[in-house]
């Protein structure tokens, strides 16, 4: 449903006002907590996925190029715009020519994502923006079927982590564990083995410990602290990436990429 | 040699000001063309490496982190400030309490690296500062002696690409290829097979095709349009990594970890 606009005060526009100082609100996403994805790829994947879209903001060109994917959503407000009154409304004019907006669903339900997961990645402090969003690319391509959430993780709806993700925060499932690190168990009893990710003692070389088990929970801290001692202690195993020339680490998106790389050359 | 200034006019500072209008000039890097390093670490990284610094600027505390690192190059300048004076000079805040400035030394010679190299990565076309930075980052963790360049590479030596690559675009060896794809063939002359990453029609899994031969090159392209055809025909393996669920392809530094991680697996 095709909406010209070309008052940029229109109210209709609301969801789509000021994105950049709506993103330094520090009540995020307590507040309006929408999802933002950008441009055609990601507002593609949006509309695939669990986060439908109440409305699009967008010129011309990407509303065509959208088409195909506008088909199956018939009621779905598309606020048609030029792009200078975009740029006036959003804020910004990086803005890709189209914005899709979606209200948060329900979480889902850790225990029953576990029950449908061979692979899952476990994340706990990992409280930055894009290295989460990059977790989330790096989940989708490696065939990796859930992320689980500990404490101190950024918000995987945040605009930023959407963009980095390549969308794929909306397709990959997540779910926030209960409790911490007492919602390891729901892992354990559901039959996963608990492989922490740290380069610290007693650990072994990615390579020569993954386990080709039905179920593995891929266990990663936020870069430079790592995982808590008490999360390392609930784990199976412990492994770690050969580092050269006494390098400190990788970047926490990338070592969990080559864990899931593994996953997938070992267990499949 | 500590040398304390106060007036932010004062022409040593030269090197350090206003680095974000700099980074914008379409001239660099032949404008003035330093390299800059940003905090205590990639300042260290650059104290040990062939940059070196002709200048610091930074806080007390920032000097007293380095003093171990200082003390090997006495007669270097330190101009010491106040992190308000910094700020002004530097054009913004968040400048890591320290910076160093070196100028370019002269280029690699791409035969002497490789004969010297067990294992390099080949860019072509890879423009982004940090992707680029990534790169490196990846290199210096998992063990690739060297990097050479193709056409169409972004400058490892901008500053950004410096502070993604915490500092090791200093520490990793590069060269440029004289000339493309031409000098594909010193790569062969010096003993290397090449494997070229793209996910395209005759590739192999990369956990399936990488050789464990004395010399190999991982040769990348940009993320999106890849690896040119000449290159690929070049090439005497293209492999990819297996990509789930259809999605279109990790970011370009994650590929480039994965196959070098796979080298090390496979070759060590």
């Amino acid at each position: 449903m095709v909406i010209d606009i070309d008052d940029p005060a229109d109210p209709r526009l609301d969801d789509f006002r000021d994105l950049n100082s709506v993103d330094r609100r520090p009540d995020l996403p307590s507040g309006k907590g929408l999802v933002i994805a950008e441009g055609v790829l990601v507002a593609q994947r949006m509309l695939a996925s669990r986060f439908t879209p109440h409305a699009l903001l967008g010129v011309e060109r990407r509303r065509v190029e959208l088409a195909h994917d506008l088909a199956g959503h018939p009621g779905l407000p598309f606020y048609r715009v030029s792009a200078d009154l975009m740029a006036q409304v959003v804020g910004f004019h990086l803005n890709r020519g189209v914005l899709a907006a979606a209200r948060r669903p329900e979480e889902l339900d850790a225990t029953a994502l576990l029950a449908q997961s061979r692979t899952v990645a476990v994340l706990e402090g990992v409280n930055d923006h894009e290295n989460l969003g990059s977790i989330f690319r790096n989940a989708a391509g490696l065939d990796v079927d859930a992320v689980l959430f500990g404490p101190g993780c950024a918000d995987p709806l945040y605009r930023r982590a959407v963009r980095v993700s390549m969308g794929h925060v909306l397709l990959v499932p997540f779910a926030r564990l209960p409790q911490w690190p007492q919602g390891l168990r729901l892992l354990r009893d559901g039959g996963f083995t608990l492989l922490a990710m740290t380069p610290g003692e007693g650990s072994v070389p990615l390579s020569e410990a993954m386990p080709d088990d039905a179920k593995v929970a891929i266990l990663v801290g936020a870069e430079g602290p790592g995982l808590t001692e008490t999360v390392l202690r609930a784990a199976d195993l412990r492994v770690r990436i050969p580092m050269a020339r006494g390098t400190d680490s990788l970047n926490v998106a990338t070592a969990a990429a080559l864990a899931f790389y593994e996953r997938v050359r070992v267990g499949s």
